[in-house]
């Protein structure tokens, strides 16, 4: 299974160019759009996300995962083995959480090129061939190399920001749900945001939080649009009261 | 064929994660998105849609229907066999249309339960794996039920009402299209709207109502957006004069 | 690899009802959608998008294209053959470019018709089956005819449009870029706009113009949303100062 974490969105046809040249070199393969509107430009929230959203889903899929807003520059490529399957994408940070999640992880830049390759486009051009070549296990050329080389994200800020706000309204934190208790509040601009444990326990236009399907705590309006009611952003940071 | 119909929208990783739990169980199945946009919380217009939209579909689909404001509460999950396949979801009347329509459809509570069960994401975690299982003919424990024990909608009205305005303004209504004859007018606000067989039989900017591909009566503008036109939401009421 | 290019949009059950369609008639076969926001009721810059979207795809698809104002009126259906492989849709212009571009094409008349055949969703009755039974080599009734009957574009304007507005708010245009040089200015408005080679290489903020992966000239801005900034809309026109 080869399986797409982008920024490209959801219209265009950058999505269709890179699954058909993937479909072409590995016609057998089943691709799954897992994201298209991770958060554009924003490689910090963006490697959050990626992170926490492959611990449910199935083992040892291939990820090609594009939130690249330096195409084109002299970043390298990279391919990176981990429990979780095979990633394939930009050296800009985008993998930094998944490779401390996985210290047994092992980082190859990709020195291998098409014949052609455009310089706003690797998804296709570049990543995508990639995971087709690991999806039939072909052979092309990469080097292993130290993690200590990685680009690093420059968000050394503790948690306590939205990653990602959903269709409904709903805001995403960074704060792995693990780690607060439901006695916990979140305070955002001075309101208190008490826990629930599913929406159906509320009443229509509660706001709450939750530990959300992929194990992150989760701003929600119940049957509402939090992020609207709150003015909520990509970024915007909160505190917990414990 | 796996067929898709939910509210979760275009973006996030809702569908992905669904269909790649999914594909990861039947790998060779052929998963297809019916619609991600049905009518949000609204089980009632969803059910309606639902129940159109199957007819001109192939025969013998396995069909997850995911319009669940009730997650995580005790409502059971169904699966239902009937002349058009299978489908399985919640029992919150989403599938009442599809049980009227075809009297000899069995209905059964599925008892089968993931390891791991999230609270609000029943699409992914219980529903997707049981249509897999039904793909492959493999067997999962679930209980023939009586269809009077079934949850029902709260919408005895009369059919009159918009289920649906699709992305180019045009209001699906709940009007089946064999019961209306092609004088009949339909009355908006004291605006009278005629029939027209297509679009190109009208001028640029025509408002008139047609039998959809699926069956249903439809008010439409020829190029242009008829719901804001006539400022036409989901559920409004119109009138029929014959 | 069956191939959909349409603009059906993202949401309803258009694009979902029309792959279910071709997939229970070549249950084998991918199927890819390249792009499903072609500029809507907009003939021409959907003819001019998707003569250049075919270069960069694997060859011997079959295509799928829906931009079709008409249906339902006496227009011929055509399936089209060609070294980008099969093109199947409507007789309005849609593939005057394509066809430009191959002079060894052979454009048939689709004589087939379905047992049901919708008049307003001529995509998954008549083009959707035609494009399995192309992909399953399986015969259908089609004659041959003369490229010089074929309803033409009104569209003889020298090239200096734009033909497609992305989600980032670049602006593809109708200029091959093999045509300009990295000297040349493109002007809007009274502004000038200048070359660069990718993103990475201008500032945040910066409009300038680039050679984009279709082989398209592009008009974008760095990090923000080129068409807004510029008040561009689909069809607007600008010069060229070499």
């Amino acid at each position: 299974m080869i399986v797409l974490f982008t920024d490209f969105g959801t219209t265009g046809p950058y999505m269709g160019q890179m699954r058909a040249r993937i479909q072409d070199l590995a016609s057998k393969e089943q691709i799954i759009d897992l994201m298209v509107d991770a958060p554009a430009f924003n490689v910090s929230a963006s490697a959050k996300l990626l992170a926490g959203l492959v611990k449910p889903m199935p083992k040892e899929a291939i990820y090609v995962c594009v939130v690249d807003p330096g195409v084109g520059s002299d970043r390298r490529a990279l391919c990176i083995k981990t429990q979780y399957g095979w990633f394939v994408g930009p050296d800009n940070g985008l993998f930094e959480y998944i490779i401390r999640n996985d210290s047994s992880s092992m980082v190859y830049e990709i020195i291998w090129r098409p014949d052609e390759l455009s310089s706003s486009f690797h998804g296709r051009d570049l990543f995508g061939p990639v995971a087709a070549m690991l999806a039939s296990q072909q052979e092309f050329e990469k080097n292993l190399i130290d993690k200590d080389t990685l680009v690093e994200l420059d968000d050394k800020d503790e948690p306590g920001q939205v990653i990602y706000i959903d269709c409904y309204g709903n805001c995403w934190t960074d704060i792995d749900a693990t780690t607060l208790s439901k006695s916990d509040l979140i305070i955002y601009n001075g309101i208190e945001i008490s826990f629930s444990r599913v929406f159906s326990d509320t009443a229509v236009g509660t706001l709450f939080w939750y530990v959300n399907s992929s194990g992150f705590v989760e701003i929600a309006k119940n049957q509402g649009h939090g992020a609207q009611q709150l003015n909520i952003a990509l970024g915007s940071r909160f505190t917990i009261k414990k």
